[in-house]
C-alpha cells in the first residue's frame, strides 16, 4: 500500500497522501504552503477527506501549510511534541498512534538527530522518515538542536531495526529518486551504513553546509503552522 | 495499491513501477532513457526484479529506455501492435493480459487517438492512460495518425466506462499534478466531460499547438525500443 508522493521543485520537498481501501479518510505528511491548492485537487479528486496533517519536524527550508490545510478541511494537525509548534491540535509522544480510516495505524516514532523533536511515521510497511534519514543519506545536524550523536541512534537503533522490506520514504531528495528500504539503507547509505558513531559524527562536523537560505523565515512560521503570526 | 510514481522533469513524463506483496516481481511503464539508472536504483533497493517492460505508445517528445532495461534486466519488452515496433518481445492487442508475480494482472486497453496504436493499462483498480487522457486534459491529436474522433470514443466509450472511483495515472502533467480517478475526469475534464464528439473535435482543432522539439529523433528511436539503429 503506496502513498501518493507529490514534490516541491522549489524545496526539493515531498508530501504524502495516505489513503486506504474501505474508507474516504486521507492523511498528509509535510505539505507545503505553495501546494496547498494542488493537495486540495488531488484530496477532491480522489474523493477523500482528510482526517489528519502530519509535520516530521519544523521545516526550516519551506514553509507547511499545515494551518491552512486545517482551516480549509477541518482536520487535525499533528506535530512532534519538541518542536516548539503551540497551535497545533495534537502534540505526539514516542509510541503514540494516530488511528484514521477503517482501521488504520500510524506509529509515531521520536527520531531526533536533524531537529531534536524530529518524528519519523510508520504505516502499513512504509516508513516517513521526513529529514531523519534520507536515500543514501540523512538530514544535517547542525542546527535546531541537532545532534549528530542522537541522529545515528535515531537511525542506527530504531529506523535501522525496522523489517528490511520496509519501505522508506524521505522528506526531501535533491537526485529524482523516490523511495527506498530499511534493509537497502542498512546496507549501503553512504553515511550510515556500517559506520560507528565517532565515524559518522566526523562525516557530519565536514559537511561546512551554508546556512538554509529560509530558516530565518520558515522555522517560525512553521512552529505557527505556516500560518501568519497574530494570525 | 499504488504504483511507484517517477518524474522526467525535461519532458514532464511520469514513469511507474508496478510492484505487489508476496512476490520480487515488478513492471515498469514508460521508462524515459535518461533515467534507465536511476529505475534500475528502484529496483534494486526495493528488491524487485524486473518482468515486463510496457510502452504506452511510440512517444514524440522523449526517447525510452525500454532497449536499454531489456538488455541490463533480460525484461519482456511489450509494445501495442500498432506502433510500429518490431524489435519488441511482445506486440499487444487489445484485451491481452500480462501476467506478474503472485497473480498480477494487467489488462491491455487499445485507446487510439493520440496515436492510432495507443494502448492504457488496467492493474488493480489503476490505470495508466499514456497520452489518451491526461489530468484535466488530453493527449494531442495532430500527428502520428492521430484523430479526435478516435480519442473521444477511447476516453467517453472505453475509459470513463471504469468505475469512477478507479485512479487514473497519465503519461505526462505540466501543473503538478499527480493522479485524478476516471469518476473526476468524467465529470470535470476541460476537454471531454459532458463534451459531444463535435465539440471535442472543434477544441481539439483549435489548439494550434507546435510540432514538438524531439519528434524527428524519438518516434524513430522509440520504434526500435530507443536503442540505435543498427545496434
Amino acid at each position: 500500500m503506496n502513498p501518493i508522493q507529490l514534490f516541491d521543485t522549489e524545496s526539493s520537498t515531498y508530501t504524502y497522501i495516505l489513503a486506504a481501501p474501505g474508507s474516504d479518510q486521507a492523511v498528509i505528511i509535510d505539505p507545503v504552503e505553495r501546494h496547498w491548492e494542488r493537495d486540495l485537487r488531488h484530496l477532491e479528486r480522489l474523493n477523500l477527506k482528510l482526517a489528519y496533517i502530519l509535520e516530521t519536524h519544523a521545516h526550516a527550508d519551506h514553509v507547511t501549510s499545515a494551518g491552512k490545510l486545517r482551516e480549509v478541511t477541518g482536520a487535525k494537525a499533528c506535530v512532534p511534541s519538541g518542536c516548539g509548534i503551540p497551535p497545533a491540535d495534537q502534540q505526539l509522544s514516542d509510541g503514540d498512534v494516530i488511528r484514521f480510516g477503517a482501521g488504520e495505524e500510524i506509529t509515531v516514532l521520536h527520531t531526533p538527530g536533524h531537529t531534536a523533536g524530529s518524528m519519523s511515521y510508520l504505516w502499513r510497511g512504509n516508513v516517513f522518515t521526513g529529514d531523519t534519514l534520507l536515500i543514501n543519506g540523512c538530514g544535517r545536524t547542525d542546527f535546531q538542536s541537532g545532534s549528530s550523536d542522537d541522529l545515528y541512534d535515531s537511525v542506527v537503533g530504531k529506523l535501522f531495526t525496522l523489517p528490511d522490506a520496509t519501505r522508506m520514504w524521505p522528506g526531501h531528495d535533491y537526485k529524482d529518486q523516490a523511495v527506498s528500504t530499511i534493509g537497502w539503507e542498512k546496507e549501503h547509505n553512504a553515511r550510515l551504513a556500517h559506520k560507528s558513531k565517532a565515524e559518522f559524527a566526523k562525516i557530519m562536523s565536514e559537511l561546512n553546509l551554508p546556512k538554509p537560505k529560509l530558516i530565518d523565515i520558515a522555522v517560525p512560521a512553521n512552529q505557527n503552522l505556516g500560518l501568519p503570526h497574530g494570525a
